[in-house]
């Protein structure tokens, strides 16, 4: 195929959470998880402009404590579950180990934006950020 | 800072479109696009296991065609719109332009996965697919 093999990220952010180990941490960010800040980083700070406190965002990370050669898993770590192609379930375990947060906006200083509840454990890279859509068809 | 400066996804697969040109898509999947094949890299295939025929996905893109060196855009390129931080719109130029797109799975036939509406472009590289969460509160 033509199309490129690989593609470059940069992180725009970085997670700072009381999370500090992965074992610690929920599954989804509605399983207890914390509020963490989000720290972005200083040349890409201006992309945050109009981003308003108590809206909700979708975050998106790098999950590098992922596991980046399972194709399958037990969903939940659940061994009664069948083995499920990674692609069918939120494992962070993946070829490309992106998370996907929905979180709200709870305060924003400078360059940290206070998110929350988010599952991610401190020092997790941050990749993108977008709004989550008005319409309900495109609520993701 | 001690973490990654830069992190590399390999495509999982590629959409194959009636949409040639980025001018022509629309800018939601829900504002007339076409369906389209999600056609899996065939090392990777196996991870679709138990993704299901009518089931809601969401497939992570990269839309190559997208410009990185952007912070500031006017929402849906309209002029009247105040320039906005690329974090609070779902401009596709942004630094590390990835795509989020909620769709059916409408059929699958061995690597091929048909899926829509979605608006990327054919050629666009894949990097993750999800499954849509049951939970309302989860439902990106």
């Amino acid at each position: 195929m033509s199309e490129p093999a690989i593609v470059s990220l940069t992180p725009v952010g970085f997670i700072r959470s009381s999370l500090k180990h992965r074992a610690d941490a929920p599954r989804q960010g509605s399983e207890g998880a914390p509020d963490a800040v989000l720290q972005m980083v200083p040349n890409v700070e201006e992309g945050t402009d109009w981003i308003m406190v108590g809206q909700e965002i979708i975050v998106v990370t790098w999950l590098h404590q992922a596991r980046r050669d399972v194709l399958k898993v037990h969903p939940r770590n659940d061994e009664n579950l069948p083995l499920t192609g990674v692609f069918a379930t939120r494992s962070p375990d993946r070829p490309n180990p992106l998370g996907l947060h929905r979180v709200r906006v709870l305060d924003i200083a400078g360059k940290q934006l206070k998110v929350g509840p988010i599952e991610a454990i401190d020092g997790t890279p941050v990749v993108d950020i977008k709004p989550v859509l008005q319409s309900s068809e495109d609520s993701y």
